[in-house]
């Protein structure tokens, strides 16, 4: 309490430092900041426990600003405190290959968490991290030794209270009892289209109160210093819920528009911007001002913040010498390192072995690692017993009083809430413990998750998806359910693998490549129905992201194929062979992104020049040019039915495939035939 | 009131041939259909006005199943009812080409509304039909002549309640205030992971009052069904507010596993089966028995439904005398038919007319279009000044009270719930009154809708997204809200067209596309920056998909584009022949699914053999390979930054193009160069 004249200047200099960022880009969003500085203010000068020499801190308090779009807000507040943030970067607002664009990215900007902006993502990555505090505190805290005690804060507005990820997510942080999850919602009652009275007129508060949140009101958000002060007081006494506070503020505070959408996603005109300035006592004619008593406030703050960053760091070598095992632990997951030869548990197969569907192969790499990688945690969508994710003696990740799991369980029940999961895996991952989330559903409604698998992409996390029921192999449950274009959608997703294993080598070294990529985040399309075990398959030859399944030297076709339509490809050689007198090759590519990055001479030997190249992929044929010269595939939906007959409907058969591989002959027959590798220039990467 | 022991055996019918049919399909749901049979059979047998022998009457009260795996439910009901679906049809469950698919798909199945299945997605589709009826009596109703009051009645589960997707529905209804809408939820504590205690805890009767809906609580909605009774009665009878129904059930009742996850998605085991008829007093030995004491109750239903039909007709006839322009318009619209000559309103362009941004030229499209076509309603995701979706003089679809539009307003403010809005959308055409929803949001944001899109083409409705903001170009708001996998996404979705046009020519022609293609959804993806006029462009030329927008005899290359890339490709075409001496073509591509389903000879025309093809588009290459020979484009993210100083970044200039220009023709050099027309083989569609 006691707040001066200089917390009055602090909070302005934010403000104009928004202003004067969104004018200089002539491009930006000046309200929120302008808004929100009085609660930024209070958050970090008061409560906040943070180094800005060193953002990795394990134990400090997490910032996630959800309204994004907002981040001239965070990043004055970087600037100020002594982050790696100078008020060049500051004048760089939105600027081509600048550190702070126009939206707040994790990779880019130390001091930021995550990477927001897309709605209601940022609410549910704050879910996340408190997930993985709590996670962190009951595999590592002992008595005497809190080393997982932070506080996991965010902002969010009216858009992200709209979107129905956050939704999602604060229905699983009121059930998970997440009680270091304070989430601060910028009442401000505008939104893009104007006053929030046009969409949104539902009781917020009402609202998170069903979901089992503490709930607090500060009706004068712009003003009320002491009243943000003890709402955050009173949310942190609250131990067994999140806590949302309403805050109720004026967007744009200071501008002649201020509480109206005109100061939402526009900057101030040039006399609007003199006239805030001078109404908070700055020179109207000056840019980019700090005055030195607010460096002086905010880093007399940071230094307290390094300070405790000492202590935390002799508690954590105490904490070693009593705990050596642990502390090994510990360290080698803050290092980011996985076990030393976690990769001798993954499973292998000879050809003999039975045929398996690659979510059950799933489980079983699962079942086989789970004890060499402890930061490894599965969960689902509410289809445990579909994705095969669980380990036979899983404990769920719950509050220990619910008396169905603990906070050191490994098994996250995300209820129907894809999109919520997505995104809480990448908070998971950007705790910084190098927890490696994996999360079940079937692949089709690895769409409802788009926006925030982009993001895991986009940030660059290890995060992967198990995703069953890759197919219209998944049979009855029909169209609604079976994926078409999904593999063609994250395919052509920047910086995300796919793979779609072909049988159980395949199926580990997809885990394999899945859980060594460390800034990259993998879907595993798996199937419903079994598939044999491959003649040639071997973890070495898959992890390759394609390999030869079949050689011929012969051969006056190539078929290349994915998951559960290799096997098929492998009978059609066979019938070709039988049949037709022709020789084929076989080629199984699990993971495009994995054979782009081979060199060109493994390529060319995967697929040669002058052979005509047949793809054979039961989904969308899109995409498959990049590697064929004639594709066979499902242009169109599916149908309900046993798997086998709509397989057969659809002529993924031995016979089918053939009938296209003489065809494939035909068409090329006398003409030079070059292999797709060869291209004319390199893409931009 | 007064229910007998006939009303039992109905109700134990529907539950046995839920059994029967999941029994013989080996696949399915019986616990839904057992658990909701009772308030089923109150609901359409009580309340319920539809006549079997015309599913398509437009005042019949609408039903829409959200948790559409108990689909075996509403087969039945429809069977029993006196619909076209036979015996034979529920022996057939599953099976393929049936029309009892595994989830129900609207244009399979007389007396289904709406496809559903994937979680969420009915409840949203359900608020979309409740809003199209209140729309439609907002715009046709007149004193004596209520022309549109029916009901909308949903059903949705544990499942459904924990989608985000109807999180944003349920906030909209509440907002909209719809009285007609009345949604039950199946309150069985069971969903595939067991009971709803490990991920769903919330109070979700407090979370619907919050959002502004009725509720009431029927504690016994296995036996009691006086209370299933007065609470639907209660529901009708508030007409300002959407109401809740909250039912407590038991999962499979009447099976030895009732109350657990084991009878949710699996069939009973025989002996079970078994047990449940001798029960309810059946033959065990005996299935698919259906008494007929139970025909001749639900028939009799059915006759009433269809004497309502007939004196709905001849109110409809009597409204025709006294208001003959409503009449004609309102018969016009049910026909299905667009208003005689509307497309002369849209505007042509030619080559000396301003540049414009696609968005723009789509709002003028809007403009010029909505009086012609009336039964067009746009609307934003609270992006409307962004994406340009509001005619000046609309009206807000609000409820009256609200005091900022009326139920005959035809602008939805949609808020910040891109999913919901999709589903929405997909509600209102299914309403059957030729609704023609055009809804706003960035083309990044499309994908936090890709559940509900895929349903839009599933289900073969006509819905127009207005997707703004389509590439790099957007500059500022940088990666996180710069699409790169999104149009190769939805262009691998069947039965979607994806249309970027380059001009204003091209936008009509995407809206004449989209207008007149009545089973089939479209997204319109447009830039935030101004485009030229081209020279060649013509709607005639846009509406075959693709066209040649600069043409050269002597051409040693064709240039392949969409969007904003074909006029930088034109630049180039220039700069290749200026600085190099190099004669080359340009292609426009608006639409890729519009161009497939020309003659051969045409395609070839625009694509000739023996000039090898470079694909511009500054998106994702995936997919283009299927038109060109080499591919430039953008296969990473995006940055932020002005949108010139973007594009010159990554080489979007006409150099850029020129010098992969210059390399395709050098690649191809002495090469024999088949144009990507020719196929080896059809595609099965």
């Amino acid at each position: 309490m006691g707040y001066s004249d200089l917390d009055q200047l602090a909070i302005n200099t934010i403000r104009l430092l928004a202003v004067d960022a969104t004018f200089k880009a002539n491009s930006g969003h000046p309200g929120a900041p302008m808004g929100m500085a009085p609660v930024a203010h209070v958050l970090f000068n008061k409560f906040m426990n943070f180094n800005p020499q060193n953002p990795g801190w394990a134990n400090r308090d997490r910032f996630v600003l959800s309204n994004g779009h907002g981040c001239m807000l965070q990043y004055a507040l970087l600037h100020l405190f002594g982050y790696k943030v100078t008020m060049d970067d500051l004048k760089n607002f939105r600027q081509v290959d600048s550190i702070t664009p126009g939206h707040p990215e994790a990779h880019d900007t130390p001091g930021i968490e995550v990477t927001t902006g897309p709605l209601g993502q940022g609410f549910a990555n704050a879910v996340g991290l408190a997930m993985a505090q709590a996670h962190s505190a009951g595999v590592f805290n002992k008595p005497g030794y809190n080393l997982f005690d932070n506080y996991t804060y965010m902002f969010f507005g009216d858009g992200c209270a709209m979107e129905g990820i956050a939704s999602e997510a604060a229905s699983m942080a009121g059930h998970l009892q997440l009680g270091n999850l304070i989430a601060i919602y910028d009442d401000n009652h505008i939104s893009i289209d104007g006053d929030t009275k046009c969409a949104f007129t539902e009781d917020v508060t009402k609202r998170f109160e069903a979901y089992g949140w503490h709930t607090v009101w500060v009706k004068d958000g712009d003003n009320d210093l002491e009243a943000i002060e003890a709402a955050i007081k009173e949310a942190r006494a609250v131990t067994d819920k999140p806590s949302m506070i309403r805050l109720t503020t004026t967007i744009g505070f200071g501008s002649k528009l201020q509480g109206t959408g005109g100061v939402h996603g526009n900057p101030l005109k040039a006399d609007d911007s003199e006239g805030v300035k001078a109404r908070f006592g700055f020179d109207p004619k000056q840019s980019f001002v700090v005055p030195q008593q607010v460096y002086d406030l905010y880093h007399k703050h940071a230094a307290e913040g390094a300070a405790k960053e000492q202590e935390w760091n002799q508690l954590l070598q105490k904490f070693g010498a009593e705990y050596a095992a642990e502390h090994a632990d510990l360290t080698r997951r803050l290092s980011g390192k996985l076990p030393e030869g976690w990769e001798k548990s993954l499973p292998v197969y000879k050809s003999t072995d039975a045929a398996v569907a690659s979510r059950k192969l799933s489980e079983t790499v699962l079942e086989k690692i789970h004890d060499v990688i402890p930061e490894l945690l599965s969960g689902s969508a509410d289809l445990t017993g579909s994705n095969n994710t669980r380990w036979k003696d899983a404990v769920d990740f719950q509050p220990p009083v619910l008396g169905i799991g603990n906070w050191a369980g490994r098994y996250i029940r995300y209820g129907v809430r894809e999109h919520a999961m997505a995104a809480v895996m990448n908070g998971l991952t950007a705790y910084g413990v190098n927890i490696i989330p994996a999360g079940g559903t079937f692949l089709n409604f690895v769409s409802y998750a788009a926006g925030a698998v982009r993001l895991s992409a986009l940030s660059r996390v290890r995060a992967i998806h198990v995703a069953t029921h890759d197919s219209i192999g998944l049979g009855e449950d029909g169209p609604t359910h079976q994926p078409i274009e999904t593999l063609a959608h994250f395919r052509a997703l920047p910086n995300c693998m796919v793979w779609r294993p072909a049988d159980g080598n395949e199926t580990s070294a997809a885990y394999y490549s899945a859980l060594t990529a460390k800034h990259t985040p993998s879907i595993l399309a798996l199937t419903r129905q079994n598939l044999p075990q491959l003649e040639n398959s071997s973890i070495e030859a898959a992890i390759k992201g394609a390999y030869v399944a079949v050689e011929d030297p012969s051969a006056t076709v190539t078929l290349i194929s994915t998951g559960s339509e290799v096997s098929i490809c492998i009978d059609a050689a066979k019938n070709l062979k039988e049949k037709h007198g022709v020789a084929a090759r076989v080629v199984s590519v699990p993971c495009f992104e994995v054979f782009d990055a081979q060199d060109k001479a493994y390529k060319l030997q995967v697929l040669p020049d002058n052979i005509p190249i047949l793809s054979v992929e039961a989904l969308s044929t899109m995409g498959w040019e990049r590697y064929s010269h004639e594709q066979f595939g499902l242009n169109r939906f599916g149908v309900s039915g046993p798997y086998k007959e709509v397989y057969a409907k659809f002529e993924f058969t031995p016979e089918g495939i053939s009938k296209r591989a003489l065809a494939t002959i035909d068409f090329y027959k006398g003409q030079p035939v070059r292999s797709p590798v060869n291209r004319a220039f390199q893409q931009i990467l």
